[in-house]
């Protein structure tokens, strides 16, 4: 496959990053993958395995000459880092991140990009409950979507550049407003992985099942909430924290909803529940007709044995 | 393998019910299986793909002479059949029964249950999002757990019979009282399972993210709660109904949790957050630990795949 950028610059080497240099790797996207990050423990490792071409001591020295930027670290943090790389940006040069809440890093980020440099936010979503340099493999975007939130007035061709290198590591690619994004994904993953991480609270403070039997009749349904209790603790903390206003509406719903269902159980409304568990098949219906189902659930993560993919 | 039973009676001949006449069979563990089912069309499917050796006409007639009559109805159902097959059943016969809930299955069945007849509940931790009798598989129960409690007074030695027959059908077997495997259970599977419920209903009837978007990107996390909301519903409400007590109190609990998660999201108190998450890793080591994980979460279902297995 061509080249589509001279110089790729990864700012952070977690799991998002470190796909993304073996997937730009493999298909030869990039002339060189240079990367950063904070820790120098993750920039010896990432030496150590080869994970990018280069390794540099700082974020600046990464992005100076850079023909795309990815901001691969917490959502917290992403505005400090466009801080930092502002002056060293190259004109023409994109800019994109891998966070998962959109509104809050066009905020944190965009005041800080010189003219002539295109920042185009984006959101893979892809992941595994593993996190760090060593957690990265060249197929994680296979099939998976990736959300693009141009800002107003972002040219056109840099867009379509920069989804180019996208499809080219195997994603799909859709573009929505940024507001928009939030509260999809406030709905469809933010909200479950809070109840998730919810539900292993409440199992961990209960003390007349013993941890003991709550992990040994995982299996029965509790066991997948636990798969997100093991995802990266500052991440999450991140895109509550940042998508606050469409969380909290999204929980506002779930929490009357839980009380009807609640109520109907307590009244022993018998008809309330069969009709509610009945109606809540179609959306399963659509999602295997929309072909987004696999025999593998796995909570938005690639399995570890897609790494032999 | 050894002969287990002479003749098993199955009432009820959806997937669990199927998946041990496959077992059994595989292991030649009965002589003769016989089954019934209330709904015709499900005894004409049974009879037509030979699920079992005969189909009975009614659940009298299958338990008359079985030395293991097997309750696989739903829940709510139990009593009604325990007090059908109560006249018939054979002296030293075992009755067991497959659901979910123990302490209501005890008071609706143990009443019926002759002088000589050996009663001894059961729950195996085994299931798909399939159900019906074309869903049954011989490996099911293969690495399972499942769960007796047997009632005061309940022969040691016809337990023992029981619990060879389960684990010659690939599944582990481990014995609590009724009343605590409900607490378990609200734990582990009910209250998990209300709660993705829950969470399906609430994308289902919010307007600003179409059902297409929801589905979408239902990979991201909000699919795997999905696989759940497509289970049976007459089980499910029977389940609710009839462990009441548990899962109310877990449901409490829960809530209690959520609203204090909610409120730190509100607040902007991103330590909390982080501890709260960083805590809940710990039972998902604990569950890798076990070897209760695999790398197909499947909210305690085995994958259809499981067939071929």
């Amino acid at each position: 496959m061509a080249v589509v950028y001279d110089r790729v610059a990864l700012i952070g080497l977690g799991l998002i990053a470190g796909s993304m240099s073996l997937a730009m790797r493999e298909a030869g996207l990039a002339r060189e993958v240079v990367g950063y990050a904070r820790s120098a423990e993750t920039r010896d490792t990432a030496r150590e395995i080869g994970l990018v071409d280069r390794v540099t001591g700082t974020a600046a020295e990464a992005a100076e000459g850079a023909d795309l930027v990815v901001l691969a670290v917490p959502v917290g943090a992403m505005g400090a880092v466009a801080a930092e790389i502002a002056p060293v940006l190259k004109r023409g040069a994109t800019v994109t991140d891998v966070g998962s809440v959109k509104r809050a890093v066009v905020e944190a980020v965009a005041p800080h990009i010189p003219e002539g440099v295109h920042f185009i936010p984006g959101h893979p979503l892809a992941g595994t409950e593993h996190s760090g340099p060593r957690s990265g493999f060249a197929s994680l975007f296979r099939n998976r979507w990736w959300l693009l939130t141009p800002v107003e007035g972002s040219d056109p061709e840099a867009v379509a550049r920069l989804a180019g290198l996208i499809r080219a590591m195997g994603a799909n690619v859709e573009e929505m407003d940024a507001a928009h994004h939030d509260l999809v994904l406030a709905v469809t993953s933010h909200t479950p992985h809070l109840i998730a991480y919810t539900m292993v609270g409440v199992a961990d403070h209960l003390k007349r099942v013993t941890e003991s039997e709550v992990i040994k009749y995982s299996a029965a349904g509790f066991r997948d909430f636990t798969r997100i209790a093991a995802s990266d603790p500052t991440m999450w903390r991140d895109v509550f924290l940042q998508n606050k206003d469409a969380v909290l509406d999204i929980l506002g719903r779930f929490t009357e909803e839980l009380f009807v269902l609640q109520r109907a159980i307590r009244m022993g409304d018998g008809q309330h529940l069969h009709d509610y568990f009945t109606r809540t098949r179609a959306i399963r219906r659509g999602i295997i007709e929309a072909g987004q189902d696999t025999s593998a659930p796995d909570f938005g993560r690639s399995q570890v044995s897609g790494k032999d993919a």
